[in-house]
């Protein structure tokens, strides 16, 4: 980033105002800290233009490649729908700027890889992706006692991964390329594997799930380090937003996610509440991976899930739902990994 | 026991028919082994003949004293109510019979003592208290895991006893005496020291207490040993029925009663059901107590609680009625412990 | 059984006193009510006269037929290694005994067929298979809780069966047709479904199984009701026996095997121990299996896990000792479900 | 605050660069929203020095009565010793500039109660008590649940609060008047009682107590609504730091504290880690609290416990003091509540 100095508060650009680009822009503005939001981008220019006008010094735009030629920006968060993302991800790339982009990175294997090549090209990353179960503090912490050897090497991880209810617009395939995404990046992460195959298995629709809805599903990942990753994915379970993970090794196991902080004793029955969705149960994950993006980028660096990380999530999803269409096993097709991401 | 040859089954006088007294005749004819019952003893006879008329080879009396003269008695468990206590254990000592006798002992320090001086005179041990509690799995591992030193010396003991409501005839200072009596046993015997003074204090009853009732109460035993023991008693606490244990000792601490065995999440919470009376928290105590009982009197021992761990809990819990009643702190006066009991 | 009075003390032919027929012994004659042991046969003859010798009234056989042409044998307990059961199965039947039969019923489909048909022979159900899952009291409350209703259609079973370690003569098959046998019947029990198809996926083994040995593996089983059961197998562990199941309805989740019943908080942790093997995690649970076969043969009855459930076991883990050494997915074969059996 | 217009940026003064003071500094800068630190003030010179050297746009000084009247100070935190404090607080009203005091108030009710009428000549609060446990999100959550109403009126308060290991300086008083100075608040906070009396129980201390410190003790606070509030304090329990608490109500209870993340199985143990100390239990509370104050000021609100609040925790620890030296039970007086705490 030689270019370009970095002042002490960062200025960001949002692109996308809907409900998740308008929780950053609350977050950087009253959470975290170096941070402000300096121009915001949406396709509904009244909606905007309303976001804009509760932050000082923010200028609304509804074209992206228009907002990052702005003087005023410094970095840019990506939290528009999936499809608009590799546009707005290749304008940051033609001004240098560094971009932290929701998931996923982009909507397929084939547009991530030509995102992939376009940072290549910069020569440097630029790109932080928004899988931010690695900023959970739980996750956080399965991720360091793994790396400190003490259970042996892991063999199976065991995902439960269960939403209240799904939104009207929610496909049998957005089960595994929106929800088993967390799940493919986790598996990843935690246990330094790249998914070399997955097999989706439908048990008998809940009658719960809307029509033609296949919910649950039941994933089998499976990775070159010989592991298996198994997730269950329940997207209209009724009760609450749960999302846990066990990882099974050599000498032990070990689990997050149970999430029991308030216990009470009342007419019969102990236990406490279920968070009802990811706001409430990753409030504190948003916040530190905001946090942690924008120290990175005011240091110069580049840290956090990578374009890689990205586009393989994209290729295993879509793998997965090759799986669950055509039934059995399907195996991902990774391309060899540039240098740039070694 | 070298009067009486004990047969391969032992045959066991049950006095008194009462929910307490029919359920052990249960279980000695349908859980248990060893054991048979060969006669019943209430002073309601209808009761006593009802009973007797469901198991084979079985005589109802309403006269202890009468039936424990009759010939195919080998053994005596006592379940009438407590002051019926001292007349039923004399008898048995006529007879020289082993005794197995429901806690209390008796009700007040004064006949225990005249019970215990009775046994001395015998010149060897006959009688087994039923505090059950030492039966309880979880409590007996709680023993165990103190026995091994590796938590270090204890310092304090937090206890919850908790009912969901009480009976009609409960008083105040039946909280104390029939309630807190289980702890002050579980406190002597966990932590191997006597009872040196009781403290009762009372916050504001709760709404959901029959008139008059003090219930809540807090009470703190000190012991000998320079430990201290805390106990809730709450008998009308309407969830459930719920007895807690937990030691603080000078390198950590353990508890037990939790009893959180099945685990459901459902309509946003997640927890479990709790017992709603000593019969379903504690079935499997009864059980083992009441083998063991019969094992060792085959055996010709006498194991388990005994006559002065009966007086010790009298006169811990007359203490507790006295500092209850007038407030602040009361002494526990006890007599030199015999040889016997040594 | 109205060829033959049953006795107010049932007497009991054990057949195989290496340990689990021992424990056997020892539980009906110092556990359990209304039964006595008269009878043990072994191919080890001095092994057989030294169980006898100490039990009263008790003869050493080496030959079951013989023994079980005894006058005093009221009922059967098949503890021989598994390719023995179906001679003393068919050798009961001959003098239309009521058996309780350790699992496996016997160790193929094929066999296991031929019992089946020979007790349909009979006219009248004989046999109980000793799946003892369902007489531990949390699989109980959770079959009990499914009944109810409350949470719906179960979609999927998510099963965990750790070892500490796996015997010396522990096959790669034996993980299935051993170990998750036990799942094979909780599965078609909790969820009332038969089982279609079996699908074996094997993780790299860890470092720690012995040579050759795929340990651990993991089992997805297909139902004819819709719902996956699946099973992480793992018999060496290294750090307890854990047995835990965790069914997923259409309305919620419920959970057994947690095993947290005394929690300690020392040098940095908080938390317990666990389990090392089965006589410990379901001690309980023998002795209820064995009491509730006991009060059924009593009353003339013949209750618990049938032949059918022997047989259809053995038909799951055939199926899925293929799938393990074929890879992928088999299917199981099973014949139509006799009346007896409805 | 009609008299001076807080800007987008509050600009603290921190007072005190301790272990406290220098976190503060870091959390202001770092992690929250909305603030910067333009002064910091030490009697130690060189640390001050060192400590403004890291921060863009900081002035160290050495006299808090400077410091205040600087042109670029918004508002102040107070983190040197207690002693310390009411000089700080008084310099800060002389300038009418918002407080956030670091717990105690003052180190006895006496100066506390100056400090309560120094404000009151004010006219208006401008004290916010750095009593963090009213931050922590399990404890917000059972104050939120205690509102609600659901479990009735709160009877009892169980408290546990144990540290690894007391510093060297630690004396026996100051278990009650700087570690239950925490339970107090917490007391008086989530039951809305005042506390009425105090009685100190002590058992023998542990081994692992440093030479004539009384540690543990067992604490008993008596409220004016009725309620008990029980406190384990133990400063050197060994294992871990760990503060939880129970409150028990007419229709249940609930309990914060148990700190149960991440879940290993491994050993033949389950379970998981303790927290150390309490930046590491408590350090999401402190940013809350902060936050909370800086946004709270920045509104020209004053929000959180009050001077009240830490007049009320001083005249209860100093009666606490007076029942651990004198033995018994002490009587807590406060002065009538000023109507500007009403």
């Amino acid at each position: 980033m030689a270019e370009r100095a970095i002042p002490a508060t960062l200025r960001v650009a949002v692109i996308g105002t809907g409900r998740m680009g308008a929780d950053h822009v609350r977050r950087i503005q009253s959470v975290i800290s170096g941070a402000r939001v300096s121009a915001v981008v949406d396709v509904d220019a009244e909606r905007a233009k309303a976001v804009a006008a509760r932050v000082d010094g923010c200028t609304a735009y509804t074209d992206p490649v228009v907002a990052l030629a702005a003087a005023d920006v410094d970095a840019v968060l990506v939290a528009s729908p999936g499809p608009a993302h590799e546009a707005a991800l290749l304008a940051a790339f033609a001004h240098d700027l560094p971009v932290l982009c929701e998931k996923p990175l982009t909507p397929d294997a084939a547009s991530a890889l030509r995102v992939l090549e376009a940072e290549q090209a910069l020569g440097h990353r630029r790109v932080q992706v928004g899988f931010m179960r690695r900023y959970d503090a739980e996750y956080v912490k399965l991720k360091a006692l793994l790396e400190t050897g003490q259970l042996g090497r892991p063999l199976m991880l065991h995902n439960r991964h269960r939403n209240v209810a799904s939104p009207p617009f929610f496909t049998s395939s957005m089960l595994i390329s929106d929800s088993v995404a967390h799940e493919v990046d986790a598996t990843r992460w935690l246990l330094g594997h790249e998914i070399t195959a997955v097999t989706v298995l439908r048990p008998t629709p809940s009658v719960n799930a809307p029509d033609a809805l296949l919910d649950p599903q039941f994933v089998v990942l499976e990775t070159d380090g010989g592991a298996l990753s198994d997730v269950e994915i329940f997207v209209n379970c009724g009760f609450g937003y749960q999302v846990q993970a066990e990882v099974v090794c050599e000498r032990g196991t070990a689990r997050v996610g149970d999430g029991h902080g308030l216990v009470t004793h009342m007419a019969g029955r102990w236990g406490g509440t279920i968070a009802q969705d990811f706001t409430e149960r990753f409030a504190d994950a948003y916040d530190r991976e905001i946090q942690a993006w924008v120290d990175a980028t005011r240091r110069g660096e580049v840290t956090g899930p990578s374009t890689w990380d990205g586009y393989a999530a994209a290729a295993v999803c879509e793998a997965g739902v090759r799986a669950l269409e055509e039934g059995g096993r399907a195996e991902v097709a990774l391309v060899e990994r540039p240098a740039l991401y070694g």
